[in-house]
């Protein structure tokens, strides 16, 4: 094989892969893979970041694919490399993320024969990967230039079709692998281009019978509610609430469904329901007996455990992928369809409706809860996470991306973020709640500088991506991290586990004692712990702004704070308690 | 679904484990995984050790079972966790480690429905692992316990039958999650001790009539070779040196082989071929016309280059696993047999022979290479990788464990590490030759304490795996790290890429220019950086036999250390071929 030969059905693909809408490639250095990254740092269109671990630069493409909206590749050499992106590929998957894995791998005579540096990367992330091409040795005749230009258009089609996802594609190289970038007309760029594949996906339509048996399901129904989770697209936030006025449902609104923040009209949004149905005696006023479910499933566990408790509640999920995302098995339908279509269809046909008291009981509530808990923290002077998200909403900027880890963070979130007309982007890896590689993400979100970006991460999250800082340093990125050290594992004292006292230190709280000012300094990022709230407020003020890495550490107390966020809770309850009951 | 049911179920599990023969188990903290956790620390015969980020906790476990030779257990909950293995799996897999991967996951009605931390467990590490078992719902009827105590059994039996792996053992469990501690008779530990499955394998014997065709390949042919790659059975070297010497073959013995090191005689014992043989005039005079090989291709390239070019040399590769690991493509014989008994069978029927003067010349050879290349390395005084090792090699205790990171250290290992009379255990990553998770392998490697542990590495797969030393600051581990730094990916300087000035720099010499000094110290370890080589020896031996973590930073130039290393290796080989000519 020929320099020039290789090289060509080499440019062919990347051309191809820029052609059909890959912006960015996130490579990890190696030998093996040398041909794919040169010709991918030379393409023209092309944006590559550097990223040394392969593990967090699985997720800093996750983090570049969310918030660009569009498939990124990933790009490494033969070997574990690959392997690294395993945690990474599998949240895509589930985050419906649409992630191309390009692998470079030795050619077959060289497998399975105890080369150095190769193993079988067939079908590696079983499946995990929605479609998988064990590529062909590269030739340069019209065929084989074709074959690889439509390898790369397909990757593209299939990882961006509904429901998105992760593509593999195992690229056998020989030596050399030095391209010949001396070549001309490398890329098909120019006026003339040849007409290669262009792939388009179709739309679900629903037939007019089903529209008008599910329109059958709300006309008796006054007690419903709307019920979105996490959503990639922000697109609907309209037409759910031309619904929710429509049917005189309020929206229960996850954190993720991105309709807590922006300046669209918050009436009927609650963003309250995690704290007002942890308790029976309200969720006897609120229960619903029909629900219209959007997105994944929300964080809330008692919004989960109520669905679950309730099997005679009529839970009707919409989802265009028509994957069943149910954990209560208690849906009654599930309607496989457009979520932005399915709104517009019923708003045409639908009658309308005067506001329920059911829908006034909903935003009595919200608005009891909201007063109470403001008034609480305020009286809260310990560093205390709850408030942390408080002191965080009012200080953020008017347009910004909000990345929140796993665990408590995101909880948290739920919990004390308040709608806002603030333009808030949020983020969160929910399609499998790790806490692993969510700096990576966060500085892959923060990647195209569109709006500031703020991470809100625990101690034990932030440990283990700390690799993914380097990120910062090396692709000269901005992101403010918001610390919550409490030294371990906090959301273990709200389980059951915190009653084993004998082994709950070792197993849960894991407590790591790490100054983290030390590795932040390491990579050249500005540390501050914060001890008050005033100078959160003016740390946070002064150096949002600023270029770089910034993190402010928040350390808080899991042993304590257990006992402050429930009593805080029940407080606000007993304020809404006493006001249902003056109402019924 | 009672809490003394399924702790009797699980105990009988985590029990059969220990009585298999697990000792060691590497726990990395979640909720799903409470009831094998909470019963593994209350295990008498269990040390358990605690590993927050699990891809370090995978590489420590593989450490454990490299140094312990027995198959170490490694635990976590549901999610993502699982995937952050996949890289230690793989390098296991490769290197015939034996892990047994115990992963929890919900129970099967919370799978695939969007319930929060649930992934597809099934089968996720595809053909990495030996034997994959979903196991059943916790049951604690007899038949359920035998059922649960077979499987630990097997899984035990299977990981460590040859070759040696990895078993994937996936966990539902229902809430409540926390077992009963408080039940007696959990460990079947007493006298009367059930009989439950032993398992055992039995070893290959060969035919006499094979044995008999194997003599006579070696009747006629006077200039033959053993090669030793990498063995992680150290109980073959005296019947090895007995061959050798029987047939007059020099032994060429990888480090990795356990042959450079320890009491035996190390006549015949060839430590420098991988400098010789990068001489096509040297390769003239030593090019064997038979080889016998054991254990893994050894590192050295120039090795491998002349075994491939040379297809007429018979190549007889023994391998008690029965696996093809030939990347030349020309082993003309591949013998299933154990090693040891290969040899003594051999032996036993062999006619003895005289010295050859073909084995006599890689004696010579090797005594002008060593004279030289230590009078030549005296004479260096800058610092050089190469003198790394001699120095290294000078100051190490007489008893110790020394693990060496991939890509340059092994290889610098493989050149300048000499043989000695000091009692050295080897240890890399050979499997894949990953520069992933290689701190924490060595941790895994030096947690028995029975010698001290030193580790070589360079910059880039110090940075992969930084996260792995908070398991020397958690688990109170002694190592000693010799960090070769030269900002970036120096083996890249020896590659063709090194042409490529234009995107050189950034997709290969990727320099981080970090201060490491800071997160060796956030991790409680003692760093020094070295500027001279008397500072390394007085460094060295004043800290080597303290406890806890003690990082070397010896800071080389990958630029310039391309040109006197050649420099360095041509000298020693014109010093040979003076010498070669002069017997011809």
């Amino acid at each position: 094989m020929s320099e020039d030969s290789f090289t060509r059905y080499v440019a062919s693909f990347v051309d191809e892969l820029s052609r059909a809408g890959v912006k960015q490639i996130v490579i990890s250095p190696g030998s093996r893979s040398t041909p794919l990254a040169m010709l991918m740092l030379e393409h023209p269109d092309l944006t590559s970041y550097i990223n040394i671990d392969e593990r967090s630069a699985g997720f800093f493409a996750l983090g570049l694919a969310k918030s660009g909206k569009k498939p990124v590749a990933l790009l490494c050499t033969s070997g574990t490399a690959a392997a690294n992106y395993y945690p990474a590929i599998v949240e895509a998957h589930y985050s419906r993320v649409p992630l191309l894995i390009l692998t470079a791998d030795r050619p077959h005579e060289l497998r399975d024969v105890g080369a150095p540096q190769a193993i079988n990367q067939i079908n590696m992330y079983g499946n995990y990967s929605k479609w998988f091409v064990d590529l062909s040795l590269p030739e340069s005749n019209d065929d084989m230039l074709r074959y690889s230009r439509t390898i790369a258009g397909r990757a593209v089609g299939i990882s961006s079709t509904n429901p998105q996802g992760v593509v593999h594609l195992n690229f056998p190289f020989r030596e050399p692998l030095i391209p010949n970038l001396k070549l001309q007309n490398l890329w098909d760029t120019h006026e003339n281009r040849k007409n290669y594949l262009h792939t388009t996906a179709g739309i679900t339509s629903l037939r007019e019978e089903d529209i008008q048996s599910i329109v059958e399901l709300f006309e008796s129904e006054q007690k419903g509610i709307i019920i979105c989770g996490d959503n990639q697209k922000t697109s609907y936030t309209e037409e759910v609430l031309l619904l929710s006025k429509c049917l005189s449902y309020p929206i229960l609104a996850d954190p993720l469904s991105q309709m807590r923040g922006g300046k669209h009209n918050k009436n009927g949004i609650i963003d309250s329901y995690d704290t007002l149905l942890k308790y029976p005696a309200i969720v006897d006023t609120l229960k619903p007996t029909i629900v219209i479910r959007f997105g994944a499933m929300p964080v809330s566990k008692p919004l989960m455990k109520m669905l679950k408790n309730n099997p005679d509640i009529k839970q009707i999920v919409v989802d265009s992928s028509g994957e069943y995302r149910d954990p209560t098995l208690n849906s009654s339908h599930l309607i496989s369809y457009e979520e932005e279509l399915f709104c517009k269809e019923l708003i045409k046909v639908l009658p309308k409706r005067n506001t329920s008291s059911y829908y006034e009981k909903w935003v009595l509530s919200q608005s009891i809860h909201d007063h109470t808990i403001e008034e609480s923290l305020e009286n809260i002077t310990e560093l205390f996470e709850g408030k942390v998200v408080q002191a965080l909403q009012k200080a953020l900027p008017n347009q910004c991306k909000l990345v929140v880890g796993n665990s408590m963070p995101i909880r948290d979130l739920d919990t004390f973020f308040r709608n806002t007309l603030k333009d808030i982007e949020f983020y969160c890896n929910r399609g499998a709640n790790g806490i692993d590689g969510v700096i990576s993400t966060a500085l892959g979100i923060s990647a195209d500088q569109s709006k500031p970006t703020f991470l809100l991460i625990g101690d034990l999250s932030f440990y283990h991506d700390l690799n993914g800082l380097l990120a910062a340093k090396m692709n000269k990125l901005n992101l403010t991290i918001i610390l919550v050290n409490n030294d371990g594992g906090g959301i273990f004292s709200f389980l059951p586990q915190s009653s084993e006292e004998k082994h709950f230190e070792r197993l849960y709280g894991t407590p790591t004692e790490l100054d983290y000012s030390k590795v932040v300094d390491m990579y050249g990022g500005d540390f501050k712990k914060i001890n008050s709230w005033e100078e959160f407020q003016s740390y946070f003020e002064q150096t949002w702004s600023n270029k770089g890495l910034k993190v402010l550490e928040v350390q808080t107390n899991r042993n304590t704070r257990v006992k402050v966020h429930r009593e805080l809770l029940d407080h606000v309850s007993q304020e809404i308690r006493k006001v249902l009951n003056d109402e019924n």
